[in-house]
């Protein structure tokens, strides 16, 4: 099929889109993909009844550069006015670590990141404590500590994070078990590109130590949720969510041991979803494209 | 194997013993099954750290008839100063069945106690609307319908339901989507021998409609609990919840009809528990011995 | 509620899709549908490579009749040399129940077809014992009991099984713990639209009594699985697996007790999915578009 | 920091029991826990029906020296003939652990060991392979390296493990996906005290590339078993087991990939368990008192 002269390498794309829910959006998005003489190889899509607004994720295989797929899918893109994100296959996010004590999920972050199997890349790990910084070295990530205690040195922080985010073009931010609460500036401008984790019970607990108070509950269930940061502390959009069943002997330590095991694996599974660009945003809920 | 003398029928008993936590526990009631000529089959134990309580259930073979067995267990009892429950395997608890409309939770109760996997008898089913006459008669149960629209009728109905309890000797009350809060002074009345079921979301949602807003909020589990009743609304000690993983294309309805089926199972489990003595209360919480 | 001239009425649209997989497709097919005046409100693709083979199933909210939206879909079928099936979402499916002793796979399968979870109906239940026919009566669902007890009359059990299948225009055969053997031909007679439950352990027992099995070896994961039918025994394209978890203390009846609860769950999920047309055959294994 | 007096520190011990079942032993047992002054703070019994063997596991907190509780409980076990262990709990199970070239396995048994999640120490790392020598070192772990590529270099690492753990006076072998099958003499050897690893699918495969077969089947649960290392291939008692979910579009790489998880925390499951003397051997199963 192809000719000797063929340096037109196939690239394997991802292709996201988001705009008003109408007709014909699929067969014009097709169609562009024909033009640019792709193959689409992985699809789906969602129309959102509550808020009338049309999903869609694509693996699409084309040959030739970038600006050939862009060109051929501008038109469609403008018609309809939707939000695009075009990207590799693969290619890792740079995402930026956020972290205090813990060392259960900034653990499983790196474990899995070096073992092939989450598609991100950490150009720093932030911390507002140093008990971390052995861990980084192992896996060969740069560490930062600034202790935080007090307005000023919070400030000089997220500062920091900021400065991060920009020099490093940083595509997600990941609160890995980081114990201190966002400014709402600071949530404001990493909306939508910002994940924490907490632990989760039926019936929730608020206030300290829930832990203790599950414990007093008997509940019969601990989970962790996954969630994008925003200013309302807790209750920002879910991404995944992971139970595990206890019963009443487990002592209040041994609770957390287990909830902490659920928060790693949930978090490592959001951060991958995110960074493979299956998870978008529908006001206050998530679309994922498993 | 046996003369003809043998009155002496082997009978398996379930025992049950809460008393303040404190050596000797153990040996004292092993002493006087052996000494009734008994053997402990199954034994589950557990100290509460938070109340000082000791728990305790037996099985226990032994010879003869109750008398021979509570009397070799009495003085170790009042030793002790003992709650204790003494019954013989597999006997059905009495239940009286509360319900409204929704058939999930009845129709489940009643195909498990005709298949012989529930342990109870069910002397009547009382309820507020007429939906589930049919069911019950299918399933050979006595059915009773008082409407409730205001607070007489309501009265009315509470006051059958403890006429219903006194005059049946019933164990147990399984609110099994019954659609009406019960007055402070029922859930009194009942403590410790009712079992209500609702549904669970995390995070949990207060109000109205609680599938709409978890559909809004887009969790991604959705589950229920089974708990005992008592006059704080949904907050009694927790027996038994389960949850089942939901995405971002179920419906609220659907999301009721998935909650629907666990809501089933957990309230069944539940109930199955406490039929075969295996539910105790340790303040808010339950110890459940499976 | 509508004018006289009012025929172009919205219908909502199942179809689905099997060919060989090739560029252009999804424009082709979306192309048609926008031709229609149609619009995918739902899509699901998957390009197996294994086979070459490319699935998809839209649905279609379209203006007018059937054969409209056939006559655009017509050419791009012919084109790419389709399997085809389109359907009105909803419509329930012609399903026969074929049963035995056993009551809970059917109970299920009713109970939910009555509440309105399951977009069957149900002409017939066919069985070899006559346990089930006051089940059958309080659903009011036909009941025929013929005795299987040589090969004479397994015969004429089958003969019914197709003439009942040819007479009511059946859709889908269900083997709801329905305990015999089907011969080679009527295997292939149903081939791809016969559904059997059976029970799964790891590792897997084969032999007589599996339940008594898994205890001897002390699993501690039972489930089920329901796939097509096969004159492979058991090795038919899996289309549902579910597990539960059990202990030591389990007795041979108790790990059937449970396992099945896993039978009537894993049956009635992939008959709601085959009745949805969720369910496409590729080679040994199934695609499920949940 | 006691003063002279005080010799009577209180230890909390874990005490295992396995005799043939009769009447009297929790009996004896608890009257020589009083005889020592000591007070069972946790209990849990078995009755096997398939064995007559009769298994117990207690947590005593008893004043004084071993030899105290030792000679107290002496005549009892005597009298009954019982298989007995007697232990401090938490005191770290002596663990060596045999590894190939995959991580996830020994990676989780380090990390949690390290986070005080697993009471086991590991005096050393034997592998056939090299690649984890940084993951040893970074956990302050000694390894050894030795291929294994004809059967004298075999018999070599074999004899290297039995001289280990006679040295060592190990109590746990961990095959931590050690590729290499173990001769029968080191499975004799090693009875009772050596657990491996394998991935389980319903059905079960046999034969290379399993992942690929399970693929090929479109299996939807794919998990791994925990089981003592016996001379018959993957067939030994089995400790642990778990499964997750999975869909057509899973490559066979990424089965494998989710396959793995699960082995490393259904083995780390297994281990714990044994290192708190919570798993017992009743012929092929196992009994584990969780």
């Amino acid at each position: 099929m192809t000719t000797a002269s063929s340096e037109t390498t196939t690239t394997h794309w991802t292709l996201t889109l988001v705009c008003q829910d109408q007709p014909g959006i699929v067969h014009a998005i097709s169609g562009a993909v024909v033009q640019a003489g792709g193959n689409i190889t992985e699809s789906a899509q969602f129309s959102s009844h509550d808020t009338g607004t049309f999903f869609m994720r694509l693996q699409v295989e084309a040959p030739g550069e970038r600006a050939a797929l862009e060109g051929a899918l501008a038109p469609v893109i403008a018609h309809y006015g939707m939000q695009h994100k075009l990207d590799v296959v693969g290619r890792p996010t740079r995402t930026l670590v956020l972290a205090s004590k813990a060392a259960h999920c900034v653990n499983d972050l790196l474990f899995r990141q070096r073992a092939g199997q989450l598609p991100i890349e950490i150009p720093l790990i932030l911390a507002n404590h140093d008990d971390l910084s052995g861990l980084a070295e192992f896996y060969g990530k740069r560490f930062e500590h600034h202790p935080v205690t007090d307005p000023e040195s919070k400030a000089a922080f997220e500062a920091r994070v900021l400065q991060v985010v920009d020099r490093y073009d940083v595509e997600l931010v990941v609160l890995a078990r980081y114990m201190q609460i966002l400014s709402p500036e600071l949530c404001a401008a990493l909306e939508g590109r910002a994940i924490n984790i907490h632990h989760s019970f039926l019936p929730g607990f608020k206030g300290a130590n829930p832990y203790r108070q599950a414990h007093a509950r008997g509940v019969k269930l601990i989970g962790a949720t996954a969630h994008f940061v925003t200013s309302d502390l807790d209750e920002g959009p879910i991404i995944e969510q992971n139970v595990v069943r206890v019963d009443h002997t487990r002592s209040a330590p041994e609770l957390m041991a287990i909830g902490q095991d659920e928060e790693s694996r949930t978090l490592t599974q959001a951060v991958r979803w995110f960074a493979e660009d299956r998870v978008l945003l529908d006001g206050a809920r998530t679309i994922v494209f498993r």
